[in-house]
Order: structure tokens, then sequence, then C-alpha cells
């Protein structure tokens, strides 16, 4: 197969999924000894790893659905198809493994598109060690979609399921709530480009949080791996929505206070200065892609241990479940619901 | 989660994608023991077979590139769907396991819609022995996309790749050759409606074929288990590329005569009516989703034993591998280039 195209900016159209498919080839490291089949095949082929459970997860990034090329590079689009699978993982207490890539390519990208769209997702996998074993390209006749399977291991009785958490456990969250959504609101508000970002270095980050989400890989591994969490879930669908369901599965209510809550000054500011409620809408936004845990108060040294490995990653405690069925945000002492998560319908 | 609506014709935008999953749940069979965790967390979580290779594949079915709503129903699409993926793990000598689901739905499907798809793929997922352990779903603002990622295992050495074939193997072919493309074509030309199908029954066979295809799972399983093949691959893009690409990767030459394919009477003569070189219009027609396959000589009594447990699948011999690197379509004695196959840009 050597029918890549000179000009870099030729629509893949006119190379050919032979074609598209070697040059995706030639841009993945060397991979390991367990893939026995990659690329090129009917199907991959790996070993597996012998007393471990797997994790297996997928996740699409659907171009007018989860990006916008006027907001998010081919680099973000790419970096965060593999995000947010990793997130999924991570909250299951497993390590990730190997990708497989389904592309649906519209007619007009070029081969500079899939280049970058492959730079992010071979960067992310690479610091995540994860294998890129294969998958499918077809044409899409509408938008881009990357969809990504990914698959992880996690030892028996380790796994960080959504339902075993109990009244009584304090609830934890990594990292900063609503960052995503108020970096999404600027580019929407503001952005020019899909490198555009604010003069304010908070909403920098915001930004940068939106468009490169930092799973939570290395602390969901220890939360799982130490049994130090009951329960486990990413964010991807706002800190409200998962309350909710971490709440709902475990047959508990919850209380989260307000005034805890890990929302970054600068989220806080864009929200007020569009005359919304900042909290809620911290509380509401998605594609945070943090973890919410549960934790028993009797594994708080656990914990203390595992957020000194964490790489400096904040841990914050916004809360606990209680009896119940009502989850509730607790602002001066007064409980209102918590805000619904976001709907992708 | 209760917000299933009465209305079946509601389209599931009305009903969030909670409802959709618990409405997907339902229609599940009792998952099996080793599905540790299943739909309804972040990830699935699954045992893992002892001594056995894992193999992994995805492909994607898209409203507008491989069907059409006129021509298929959504039955056919989930069917077909799952089909496409058994076809690859049986091209690898494999046992399918386990399905993931990603869904990407455009506003206007209902809930009438979507159990017609999912009872499509839960109807081949049972006969295949296949458990749906999870998946994603997401709104289009395009096309429906039915993407499904499968598992599947083979012991180590029993894998059937496409490239340890040698030149002196006989090339077999399951079933036959030409008969979806032939269906399409009366579909594109006579369809009128996604269950319309002609008077003529060979034609109605080949819509049917079209429609849903029949992997060839078991004749895979057998073809690996017994070493009896040194390589194999599914048609999905045609036998003419099929030939090309097991012939390329095994390095070796090809000759396919035409007077041995299995082409159905039906479509050789719709090939005729429009004008079309029926064989060449066989060979590189796609979507048959049957297994092309290299036995050597000393195999053939081992073929003979795996034919006779096929369960009524005609295997045919069409021709052998040869030294060199031109793959030949055999005519009347004279060789021609044999076709490319279905490009799907």
């Amino acid at each position: 197969v050597s029918s890549l195209s000179k000009d870099p900016a030729t629509p893949v159209s006119a190379i050919g999924e032979r074609g598209l498919i070697e040059r995706i080839r030639r841009r993945l490291p060397q991979p390991p000894p367990s893939l026995v089949v990659g690329i090129g095949d009917d199907a991959a082929v790996v070993e597996l790893e012998r007393g471990t459970l797997q994790i297996l997860t997928t996740d699409a990034m659907v171009e007018g659905v989860h990006f916008d090329r006027r907001y998010s590079s081919l680099f973000d689009v790419g970096y965060k198809a593999l995000a947010v699978n990793l997130s999924d993982v991570a909250a299951m207490g497993g390590a990730p493994r190997l990708a497989l890539l389904s592309l649906m390519l519209p007619d007009a990208i070029t081969e500079n598109d899939i280049d970058a769209l492959l730079d992010g997702l071979v960067t992310l996998a690479a610091s995540s060690r994860v294998t890129i074993a294969g998958g499918n390209i077809t044409r899409s006749p509408g938008p881009l979609i990357v969809d990504i399977t990914l698959t992880g291991s996690v030892k028996p009785r380790r796994v960080l399921t959504r339902g075993k958490a109990r009244a009584g456990d304090a609830l934890y969250v990594t990292g900063a709530v609503g960052a995503a959504a108020a970096g999404l609101g600027w580019l929407r508000d503001c952005g020019q480009g899909p490198t555009h970002a604010p003069d304010d270095e908070g909403l920098a980050e915001c930004v940068g949080r939106y468009r490169r989400p930092e799973p939570r890989s290395r602390i969901g591994t220890l939360l799982g791996r130490t049994r130090t969490a009951n329960a486990c879930m990413d964010l991807s669908d706002g800190l409200g929505d998962a309350v909710r369901q971490l709440a709902e599965m475990s047959r508990t209510g919850a209380k989260v206070e307000a005034e805890l809550l890990p929302v970054p000054q600068a989220a806080l500011a864009w929200f007020a200065a569009k005359g919304l409620d900042p909290v809620r809408s911290a509380v509401a936004g998605g594609d945070d892609y943090e973890l919410l845990f549960a934790v028993s108060p009797r594994r708080t040294r656990a914990l203390k241990a595992i957020v000194a490995q964490a790489r400096g990653v904040a841990v914050t405690r916004i809360g606990h479940l209680v009896d119940g069925q009502d989850a509730a945000l607790v602002r001066q002492g007064r409980a209102e619901p918590i805000p619904e998560g976001f709907a992708h319908f």
C-alpha cells in the first residue's frame, strides 16, 4: 500500500481506506508482544493477563454533539476521545490496556486533519500506556465521529462499581467541578478558533479542561487496588448527575455542601457574569471527567495515603451519603435538590 | 428509571438516555455469571477464559453508507450490525463472546425503531451465544449509526490470519459470491420498502443475503480449531478484494477460475439483464460476508470432515495460490486482473 498522496490537504476520500489504514499504522508506536495480531487483519488478537477481570467500555465523540471544530482542534478531539474512555476505566478502579478506534469520516476531511487527530490520540495513549490494537474506518455522510472502545484490567474484588456505597460514607471528588462548563461557555461566547484562549489564566485553564480533560487514571487505580472507595463513578454528565446516580444505585440519599465544592474562582466569576447561579451551573455542568467516590469514615487514613501518591491531583470532600433517597445540595444550611445532569437527548 | 413513554412512536429524544438504557436492558436476556458488571455502570467487567487469546473487532453500520431505511428494516440493521462483526471473528478462527453496542441516534428515531433494531440484534446474539455487555448511546445530528465492538476467543496457535498461506494452497469460499450485490442492485431498482422482495425465489434469496447476511461462525471456528486453513479472511468488500489481500499478505499470487465461482443463477441473470459483466460484478460486489480461505493440498481430507459438519453451508474450491504477485481471474483459459473491491471512500 503506497497510495499516500503528496498533498497533505488532499481529502482522505482520495487516499482510500487501505492508504488511510497504512497512514495510521505508521503513526503508531511499535506494539507490545502481547498484541499477537494488530492492525491490518480481520480483527486484533491479544494475550490476556492472568488473574484479572477485563473492563470493556465504549464512548463516542460526535461532531455537533460532543465537539465543535470552531472550539477544539482535531488534536483535542483525538485526545479527548481517548480521555473520556480512560475516565470510565479509572472509575471502575482498573488500568487501561487496549483501544480500538472506529472512525467515521466526512468526505472533506484531509490527511492533515487525520494526522492531527491521531497525534492527539497517540499522545494520550503513550502517556497512558494504551496500545491501539485495531479499529475500523468508514465514510460518514454527516458528522465526524471518533468512537473508541477501551479495555482495561482489574483484579477480582477490586472493581469499583456505583452501587456499593453506604449511608455515612463521605463523598469526595477529584480536581475541579464546573471548569469544563465554564470553559465551553467562554468558547461559545468568545471563541474565535480552536486554539483561541482567554487572557484570564484561570479561565484559560477551564478552557483547557474542556478541550483536553485529564483522566484520573492513577487515582482510580489506587482507589480500586487498595479497596479504599466503596463506590466510584466519573462526572461525564456533571457532578449533580453523578451524585444522583451513585446514591440511587447504592440506595442512599446524599448531601453535598455547596461551600465545600472545588469550583474554580474563574468559573464562578464566569457563571455570575452571565447572570447564572454559579454553584448550580458548576454542579449541572458536564464534561469534567473527574471522579466522584464514596469512602467509609474508617478508611480516611487509607485515602490520605492515596492522595499523597496522586501527583498533585486535588481530592476534596464535598459531603456524605445519608439514609433516604434525596440527593440534596446544602447552601448556608438549607437543602435544595441537586441539579440534574447534562442531558444527551 | 421509569421514564418510558406510553406512545411507542414517541421520539427517543423525549425518553432520555437513562430511559433508553433501561429499555434496552429489559429487552436483553439474563447475562451469564461471567459478566461481573453489566449495563448501567461506567463500564462492563467480565471474567476471561483461561488459556485463550482474545479477538477484538469493531465495525459500524452507517445510514446512507452501509444501509438505507428504504431497503432494510431496522430489524435487518440491528441483525447485520452484529453479523458483520461475527464475520470478522469467524475469519480469525475464533468463537464470539461479548458485544458492546454504540448507538448514535437521530432525533426522529422512535421507541418502535429502537425496539426493532434491538430485536434484530438480540435475535442474532442469542443464536450466536453473544452477550451484550454494555455500550453507549448518544445523539446523532446526521445518520443513524450502529457501531459494535465484538470480542471472541481463540486458542493460541489456532488463529487464522491473512498472511500465512503458501503458493500451491487451494482457495475456497463459503456460500455464494455476488448474491448481496445483486440483491442490493434489485433493491435500488425496484425496492418499494424495507420488506419488499422480488417474486423470483433466487433473487429473493439474494435480497435476503444483503439484508441479513449469515456469518460463517461455525465453519470459521472449525477451520481454526483443526488448523485446516493456512489463511482466512471474510469477503466484506468483495471476493476480488479478499483474494488480492490474502495473496498480498501471504506474498503469493492467485488464480481464481471464473467457471468454479459459486455465483447464484439469479445473480448472474440480474447482472446480465443490467448490461453488466456478470462474473466481474459478482467478484467485485461487496457485502457477502462469506469466508475465503487457503488450504494446503495435504489438508484436503481434514477440510472434507469440516464440510460434513458445516450444516449445509456450501464450500467451493475456486482456484489456488501461485508464485508471483498477480491476482488473476481466469476465464476460458485467459487470465485477467481480478476486480478491485468495494471502495468505502
